[in-house]
C-alpha cells in the first residue's frame, strides 16, 4: 500500500464532499502529508464541529469511486472548467508557463485539477474506518501573508484501522503534553495582548524554573573555568555593521532606533558585544583560553503570524558563551564544551540524542571562508573529538556555515519530532571582522584567535516548551515551583502542619500549605499541580513528629519523621535526581 | 566674611586675567558656586597646563583691586561697550525686557555686566593663598545643547588657605574613590564606542558584583514571601497609552518599532507589565497581599552629552518588586518594606541616611488624583509607620507624586553629597487605570487594590558607581570578584599552591593563583586589585599545611592551618560580613 497515493486519493474525496455539501466553496491545493493530507478551500465558512458531516459524506461517496479517470486537456478548455475559480485560473497559467502538460483526474462524479498519484480503486483500497479529519485551520493561499486567508481542513489518513487508533491515541497524548496548555494549567508563563506576540510573561512558577536552569548552568560552568559578562540589549548600526550582520541580516532584526548620537537596534546575537569585551584589554597566550558566558537575550523580528506559544518568540533567552582559544587549544575546548552539553543532557533525563559534523564542500568553495588549510585542520579535530567521545554522529558536507564546521545536536522528542536542539560553532571568521589578537610567547601580536559560539540548551523558551513536554508537566524535583505541599486533615492540626510548612522552608525546600477546602479537593489540586511530595497531617503525624508522604513519583503513601523526609528531599534536590 | 561675594568676586579677578593673558576671548556669564567659583569664555582654547599661568595673572592683578565702582547705564551704552560680543549683548536684552536696570561694575582695569554682590576690597578681603583654579570643561550657552560649547574656567575658593587645602585634600581623596577611574583599574566595566554611550559592558568582576548584589536581594525577599516574575523588555503602545506613559513621557523613551503587528516601546517602567501579571489570574482576598519581585530593565532616551560613567545610562538594572494589597494590609506591607530596606542598607555598611515623606498639597489640589480620603489615610499610616521605625524623617507637603504620597529615602555619601537613594511609592491610581480587582470574602469585586512600587536599592548602575566610592573598590569579602589570592613564594611551592587553590575553590571560595613574576610584584598585583586575602606559601606552610594570611582589612600577617582559613573565610561570606 502507497500510503502518499491513498492519502492523496483522500484529499480528492474530501473535496468532493466539501463540494456537495458546501456548493459555493472554492477548492484550491490538496495534498497528501504526514500523517494524512489537507485541503484549502476558499468561501468555506465552518467550525470543527462540521468535520463529522464531511466525513460521513466521504464515506457515502467512497463506494463510487471504484476507480481515476485521467485526461490532458488544453490550457483553454483547463481554464473554461474552472471559470469561477481564480486559484486554479492562476495555478493553469503556472503549469503552462513551465511548459508542462494540464490533466484533470476524475473519481465518482468529481474532478480535480492534478499530477496525478492515487490508488488504482478507491471504494477497494482504501478502508473507510482508517481515515478521520482532525480539525480545521487558517491558512494563506500559496503561504504568503499577503494573500487571502483560506480555510484548510486536515485529515488523518493509515492503511488500517488499528494504525489511525494507534496515531490518535498519541496525538491525545501529544496534546495532554502541549506546552501551551499545560503552560496555563501550571501557570507557567502567559501572554498578554498589550505587550504584544512573541513575548512570553513568565510567571513565578515559569521564573522559577527558568531561574533553576540558569543556576545550574552558572554552576557547571564556573567549575569549567567559565567566567560571567553582562552586556546590553541595544548597540549602535556600526557594530552590526562590522559584524556583518548589517544589512545581510536587517531583515531579521527589530527596525532601528534613531537617538542623539546615532541608530541603535536590538541585538539579534550576543557575541559581537562579548568580541568588544575580549578587545577590551590586551590579552596573552597566557590568558587563553578565555571563555566568556552570559545570561544573553536576543531579538528577532518575526512576522505576529508564525508565533506559536514559547517555541517562536521575539525575545530569546539564552545561556549562551563565546570561548576564545589558540589553534593549539582548539581541540581540548571542543571536547570541553561536548562533555558539558552530555553533562547537562544527562541532569535533564535527556537521552535520545545524536550528533551531526557540517562540514564544507572543498568542490563547492565559494560559499566559505577561503582557509582551506584551517577548515581541513579543525573538521579533523570535531570529528576526532567526536569519535572520542563515543557518541553517535554523522557527517553532512555543505552545511558548515560560512565561518567555520560547526556540530549540531539532534534530538527526537517524546511525541518523535526530531529537532536541533543546539549547536557547537567553530568561527574563524571572528578574527579578522574584529580583528581579535594576543601575544604569543614572544611578545608578538597573533590573529590567531579562534571562537566557539555554544549555547547547549537552546533558548529558555525553547527548551522550556521542550521540558513542559518531556516530562508533562512533572518536573523532577529540583526543577519543580512548588517541591511539597503541606495538608493539615483538619483545622485541628493547622498548627502543627504550619509548624512543619516552617521548618521544610527554613532548609530552602519550596514549600506551600493548603488549609481552606476539603482535604479531597486539596489533594485533587496539589496533584492537578503536579507538586512532588503532598504532605498529609494529623493526629498521628501530629503525635509522633512525621508526615504522611504522597509520593508522585511512584504513587505511593509512607509515614517519615519529618527531619528523614527533609533530608532525603534535599539530597534529591542538591544532586538534581531524576 | 561672606563667601559667597568672595567666590563672586574671584569670577571677577578670573574674567580679568583671561582677558590680559587672551584678548580675544570673549566673556559671557561667571557666578559663585558651592566651593568656588567659574566663569564661561567664548574663543578661549586653554587645557588643564594652562590653570598656572592665569592664577598667576589673577594674583598679579589682585593688589590692584582695592574696591568696586557701580555705574548704572543705558541698554544702548551698555551695547556700545560689548559690541564685539553677542552673548553679553542677549544678556542685556534680557535685562531690558524683564524691565530692569542695567549696572556696570569695575574693579582695577576689568569692568563687568553685574548686578553686585562682591567683597568691598578685594586686595585686602581675599588671601591670595586661598583660592585655585581647579580644572577646564567644556559648558553650553546657557545650559542648552542646541546652543555653542563654551570654555568654562572652575576655582576653588576659601576664606583661609588652610579651608582651601583641606577641601583639595577631601578632592584628592573623592578622586581616588571615583567609580569610573575605579571601575578601569579593578577591571568592573567598560564602554565601548561600537555600543554606544550610556550602554555600560559588565566585564567578569563587575558581572560578580552584581549577581552577589541581586542574590542577596533574591535571598532576604523570598524569605518575606516575594515571588519573582520576568517580563518582556518590550510591549506594544498600547500599553504605555495604558498607563499613561504616553504620549506625556514619550521624550524619556525609546523611539517606538513599528513591526507588522504595531508600534514597540522599550519599556521605561516595570510597573505596567507586572500589572498584567496580577491580572492574568482572578485573584481573591486570600492572595492578598501579593508581592512580585523581578530583576527589572528599563530603557530611558537620554542625551547622549549628559551620560556618565554609571551615573547616568540608557539601559537601567534593578531589583524591582511591585507589592498589591488590600486597603487594610497598607500598614504592615509598607512597614514590611522599610523593614527590609534598612536591613539591605545595614548589609552594604549605610549608616548616614535620612528619610522624606513627600505629602500631596490640600491646598493645591490639582496636581494630585481626588481622592482626599485616601491620602489622608494613607499618609498618616506612613508617618506612623517612619515614627515606629524610629528613623531620621521629615516632611515635605506637595512634593508627592500623582497617584500617591512617597517616602525617599536621603543618603550622605562619603564625599559629602546628598542623594536620593531610593524612593518607596504607594500608588492608588494604578486600579482605575489597569482595573485592578479582587474578591472580597463575600465574592464581590474589589477595586481597592493598593500598589507599592520600590527598588530599595535604586539601579544597579548607580548603586555600584555609589558602592565602589564608599568602599574605594575595598569591597567586603562577600562582594570582592577574587576574595582570595594564592602566591607560592618560589616555583618550588607550586604544587602545594595549587593544592591549596584546589582545596580553598572547592569550597565555593572565588580564588586566583599567580605564579609568574616576583613575589613583591605578584603581592603588589593583588593589592592593587584589592584583593582581601593574600595567601603567601613556602616551606614552612608546605611542612605544616598552613598559609601566611595578608589580610587587606588590617593589614595583617599571620600564619594559619588551611581549614580554619577555609572555615574563617566562608563564615566571614555567608555573614555577609562588612
Amino acid at each position: 500500500m502507497n500510503l502518499e497515493h491513498l492519502r492523496h486519493t483522500l484529499a480528492h474525496l474530501l473535496a468532493a464532499a466539501v463540494k456537495e455539501l458546501y456548493p459555493k466553496a472554492l477548492a484550491t491545493i490538496g495534498p497528501a502529508i504526514e500523517d494524512g493530507f489537507y485541503y484549502d478551500f476558499d468561501n468555506l465558512k465552518i467550525s470543527d464541529t462540521d468535520l463529522t458531516r464531511i466525513e460521513e459524506k466521504m464515506r457515502e461517496l467512497l463506494p463510487s469511486w471504484t476507480k481515476f479517470n485521467s485526461e490532458e486537456v488544453s490550457a483553454q478548455e483547463a481554464k473554461k472548467n474552472y471559470k469561477d475559480n481564480p486559484y486554479k485560473q492562476e495555478l493553469i497559467n503556472e503549469i503552462t508557463d513551465r511548459g508542462e502538460k494540464i490533466t484533470l483526474y476524475t473519481s465518482g462524479e468529481f474532478t480535480d485539477l492534478c499530477r496525478g498519484g492515487h490508488v488504482k480503486n478507491p471504494a477497494k483500497d482504501i478502508d473507510p474506518a482508517a481515515f478521520k479529519l482532525t480539525h480545521i485551520a487558517g491558512a494563506y493561499w500559496r503561504g504568503n501573508e499577503k494573500n487571502k486567508m483560506l480555510t484548510r481542513v486536515y485529515g488523518a489518513a493509515f492503511a488500517t484501522k488499528a494504525e489511525l487508533a494507534e496515531y490518535l491515541k498519541q496525538r491525545e497524548e501529544a496534546k495532554k503534553r502541549d506546552h501551551r496548555v499545560l503552560g496555563r494549567e501550571l501557570k507557567i508563563f502567559t501572554f498578554d495582548n498589550l505587550v504584544g506576540s512573541g513575548l512570553p510573561l513568565w510567571l513565578p512558577n515559569g521564573t522559577i524554573i527558568k531561574d533553576e536552569i540558569e543556576k545550574f548552568a552558572v554552576e557547571i560552568e564556573s567549575a569549567t573555568g567559565y567566567q560571567r559578562v553582562s552586556t546590553p540589549h541595544i548597540a549602535k548600526e556600526e557594530l552590526f555593521k562590522m559584524s556583518g550582520h548589517l544589512p545581510y541580516y536587517a531583515d531579521l532584526m527589530f527596525p532601528p532606533m534613531e537617538l542623539d548620537d546615532g541608530k541603535y537596534y536590538l541585538k539579534a546575537m550576543n557575541c559581537p558585544i562579548t568580541h568588544l569585551i575580549y578587545k577590551s584589554e590586551p590579552r596573552s597566550y597566557r590568558d587563553l583560553p578565555l571563555r566568556l558566558a552570559e545570561y544573553g537575550t536576543v531579538y528577532r523580528n518575526e512576522l505576529s503570524g508564525t508565533l506559536a506559544g514559547l517555541l517562536r518568540v521575539r525575545m530569546l533567552s539564552m545561556n549562551d558563551a563565546h570561548i576564545y582559544c589558540r589553534r593549539d587549544q582548539i581541540e581540548q575546548e571542543f571536547k570541553g564544551v561536548i562533555d558539558l552539553t552530555l553533562k547537562m543532557f544527562k541532569t535533564f533525563g535527556l537521552s535520545d540524542y545524536s550528533f551531526r559534523l557540517s562540514k564544507w564542500d572543498p568542490v563547492n568553495k565559494d560559499k566559505y571562508i577561503n582557509e582551506p588549510e584551517n577548515w581541513e585542520f579543525t573538521e579533523k579535530i570535531l570529528k576526532r573529538v567526536l569519535e572520542t567521545a563515543g557518541v553517535k554522529f554523522m557527517e553532512a558536507t555543505g552545511e558548515a556555515a560560512f565561518y567555520g564546521p560547526k556540530v549540531d545536536i539532534q534530538y527526537r522528542s517524546i511525541s518523535g519530532r526530531e529537532e536541533t536542539m543546539s549547536t557547537i560553532q567553530l568561527d574563524f571568521a571572528a578574527r579578522e571582522l574584529f580583528n581579535l589578537v594576543y601575544h604569543d610567547s614572544n611578545g608578538r601580536s597573533n590573529n590567531e584567535v579562534f571562537v566557539i559560539h555554544r549555547a547547549p540548551l537552546s533558548t529558555h523558551e525553547r527548551f522550556i516548551a521542550f521540558l513542559i513536554e518531556h516530562f508533562a508537566g512533572a518536573f523532577p524535583v529540583w526543577l519543580s515551583p512548588v517541591q511539597v505541599s503541606v495538608l493539615p486533615i483538619s483545622e485541628k492540626f493547622s498548627e502543627y502542619a504550619n509548624k512543619a510548612f516552617g521548618t521544610i522552608r527554613a532548609s530552602g525546600i519550596r514549600v506551600e500549605i493548603r488549609e481552606t477546602d476539603t482535604l479531597a479537593k486539596r489533594i485533587r489540586e496539589a496533584e492537578l499541580q503536579k507538586v512532588p511530595y503532598i504532605l498529609v497531617v494529623g493526629e498521628k503525624e501530629e503525635k509522633d513528629g512525621s508526615v504522611n508522604v504522597r509520593s508522585r513519583k511512584d504513587d505511593s503513601q509512607k509515614s517519615s519523621k519529618l527531619p528523614d523526609f527533609i533530608k532525603h528531599t534535599r539530597k534529591e534536590i542538591d544532586s538534581r535526581e531524576l
